[in-house]
């Protein structure tokens, strides 16, 4: 728990009085990636498994396509700097890298929204399956894989599972970074994401949507809320998307004929 | 509710059994804005009180100091544009523009931790006072006005008060733009925001003390965590921050001084 967080004094109200005690928060660095020794971008976010963050960063923009793509990593944690060589050593465009990252985690441009990414995206043909009482054992399996929130109640959490397990979990102060880290550990293990489900504590806003569905994920399941945006583009790309997962309460906002056997939920309570 | 959010069809499922019912979710717009004819940053957000929003985000940037720096903001809501005159009609250098843009709300360059804002920010010096009671009072008043929240679980909430009651208050699918939303709307309608409190919904990390820091405002509250960098800056800034407030319950990190009559909470109960 170190690395992730800082114990400090506080003043603790309560109905039995005030105390100062120590508490533990959660950290929060700045990571500046320089890209083929451009710098590209300073990324808040929990400082563990930057390897992981960077790869899965770079490749949510487009930057790498594959592990083939990265040359090498090197990171220095306590400069709070990653360098990332590629293969091709190609230089990018101060522009092209700007006008992509103001495009995304703070905003994308609009023109995404009705064609660009979106038009490059086929549809998930995914014919996996997943039944309501599997969604709750996944999403207490990942309540339990959270430990840091546990401590702190102050990061994100996203997994990798097949219908039955845990896969790949990550935890970060940013739910995009903590998506970013699980696609970066699949892309530096060769861990297949097809036919795999995304879960995260997050909301799933058309960002998160577009993330997922860049790594052909058939299934994501949040215990938060989706917006209407991430719904629609769920319903387009072929996506499950199942929200406010809540003990044995859940709500399927998409492409809700993979999920199957629902009336499991009653028959086994 | 009509601007804020969407009905849609779900399959819900609980212990009951799974039903077709109708949900709201929140709306989430791409909303491209153009300062002075150049396109600047497209944020993603809830489609309400843009003037505000896109007032509270070119302050926040430091790209208008105040209401007089503002010629003209026109809103086009059909196609999700605000174009923003300014008074000297300044051309912004792209790569200013996108240096800033890359650098907020997905992250911040790496040397503004140790340098540039937080030395150019003065240490607040307000000796307004608050007690745990009202600290508690105040966040009850919070949530009675987050409705879009009660209906959809899927907004931020922000709010501007003094050590009584709610003088502002905004939701938006980001906790960012939410608080920009405050800021916005003090700028263009002249409410001042010395010695007032800042009570947000989401975790407060750097970026959202900065914000807060620059409108000078000496007390932050949330029902989240903070960051330890969150709090650092706080300590240094000289801004209370109070966090985890749950009913009678709340910690607070940094700047415990203004909080006065801290034994109320038992003598009242």
């Amino acid at each position: 728990m170190k690395q992730e967080t800082e114990k400090l004094p506080i003043l603790r109200v309560t109905k039995q009085g005030t105390s100062k005690i120590e508490d533990m928060v959660v950290k929060e660095s700045p990571i500046t990636i320089f890209l083929n020794d451009q710098e590209l971008v300073t990324l808040l976010c929990s400082p563990t498994n930057l390897r992981y963050l960077v790869a899965g960063f770079l490749s949510s923009e487009g930057l790498i396509k594959s592990r083939g793509d990265i040359k090498e990593i090197l990171i220095d944690d306590r400069r709070g700097v990653v360098r990332v060589q590629t293969e091709e050593d190609k230089e990018f465009a101060t522009e092209f890298i700007f006008k992509r990252f103001i495009t995304s985690g703070c905003g994308r441009g609009a023109s995404f929204y009705s064609a660009a990414d979106v038009q490059g995206q086929a549809k998930i043909e995914s014919q996996v399956a997943i039944s309501a009482l599997e969604v709750f054992s996944l999403v207490k399996q990942f309540q339990q894989y959270s430990k840091i929130y546990r401590i702190t109640h102050g990061v994100h959490s996203a997994a990798l599972s097949d219908v039955k397990s845990i896969l790949v979990f990550a935890e970060d102060i940013g739910r995009h970074n903590a998506i970013d880290k699980i696609f970066g550990q699949c892309l530096l293990e060769d861990i297949p994401t097809n036919d795999r489900i995304i879960l995260t504590s997050g909301r799933i806003s058309s960002e998160i949507l577009l993330k997922v569905a860049k790594r052909n994920i058939p299934v994501i399941i949040s215990k938060s809320a989706p917006t209407y945006l991430g719904v629609r583009l769920a319903d387009d790309l072929g996506i499950t998307l199942i929200g406010f997962v809540r003990g044995k309460r859940m709500n399927a906002y998409a492409n809700d004929w993979r999920i199957d056997h629902c009336d499991d939920v009653t028959r086994k309570e």
